[in-house]
């Protein structure tokens, strides 16, 4: 099989995952496990010298970021339905994606991880904090994308900002902003989860949705 | 005129500022004074609520984040010439520009604007130590992506990854990582000041390349 993705469960890679399936392309699923440390053997590394997932591999071409493999699914493997044809529609998906991507995404990993933007532990604790209640506020916003959704919230069709959204607030439950509290972004991410194609991916990685904090 | 770009000199609106230049199209380039905190105005709020630029508007239309203006004038106005039309080097420049964006960007973000990242001011000196650190190495990543431009990062045409490798390292300037002192990057940048089209912009926003400290 020339396709692979690795993936880890309940990482950002859900969202290229589910979109594979979406897409009925044929892929082979590749576990990366990342409370053993896979993301920083040497053969991962190889893979990916940043050690994240996902990874998307084609025919041996190695394609990284979120942004990027979402945008060459779409192109290559979903014939353009996970993003609009339109310039002005696609560019207004393509804000949002990145928002998510360079905005939301990078408040959780300070709350999640911390280490990876200070070196002093005493400093972890207020990191953590205010990135909370920052993540808190743009959770906040994504429940009201939820809200006017149409049905999904890039439009007619299910795409990455529904895959991400629900990962968003899966990961808001960790650290203790629970998924049930949101009025549209909860029902919203069941019924993506729910979408026959993106529950094949939801059962591959075991995923619940009503996540409960970490015990620290 | 229907198209406007809401840009500060130095800002990473300098990508998309030089990328109309190089497209030829025309646009009224609309000075935000940052120092006089004109995106923190309710005229400019009303625009984007976040308060950044760039914003890109076309004949009313509301455009903010570079991955997505980038991909819009390079769709709508440039031909597709901004980006590879193969979907597999499209993705390529694409997960490079997302880099850039979601971690080289923010990365000098924690050193710039510390306050982004935590309320608490004991933690921004270790937040700037640790951080301007992290931002050496990807400009020394940046400094090895030009040794091996052909003749542009993206290729055989000037494109979104020039302009955004110039403008960081401009910012590692401010923060004493000194431009002169890349071996690839800082001729590079050099080389995509002076495109005839590009120094127009670089003229409108007064940049001068060999950016000295910030004095704290």
């Amino acid at each position: 099989m020339t396709l692979q993705l690795y993936y880890a469960p309940g990482a950002c890679s859900f969202v290229p995952h589910a979109l594979l399936e979406i897409a009925g392309v044929p892929f082979e699923p590749k576990l990366v496990k990342l409370h053993k440390g896979e993301q920083s053997s040497p053969e991962y590394l190889a893979l990916n010298a940043r050690g994240q997932v996902p990874v998307l591999v084609d025919d041996g071409a190695v394609i990284t970021q979120i942004v990027a493999i979402v945008n060459y699914i779409n192109d290559k493997y979903a014939g353009g339905k996970f993003l609009p044809t339109d310039p002005l529609e696609k560019a207004k998906a393509l804000e949002l994606l990145a928002w998510f991507n360079n905005s939301v995404h990078p408040t959780f990993t300070h709350v999640f991880m911390p280490h990876k933007f200070s070196a002093d532990k005493n400093t972890h604790t207020e990191l953590q904090s205010f990135n909370t209640a920052l993540f808190r506020g743009q959770l906040t916003e994504i429940d009201a994308l939820c809200a006017k959704a149409q049905p999904w919230i890039g439009g007619a069709d299910i795409g990455p900002l529904d895959l991400y959204a629900l990962t968003l607030m899966r990961w808001g439950g960790f650290v203790g902003l629970d998924p049930k509290g949101w009025a549209h972004l909860w029902p919203h991410a069941n019924k993506v989860a729910q979408h026959p194609a993106v529950a094949k991916a939801v059962a591959r990685e075991k995923l619940d949705l009503d996540v409960k904090p970490v015990k620290a």
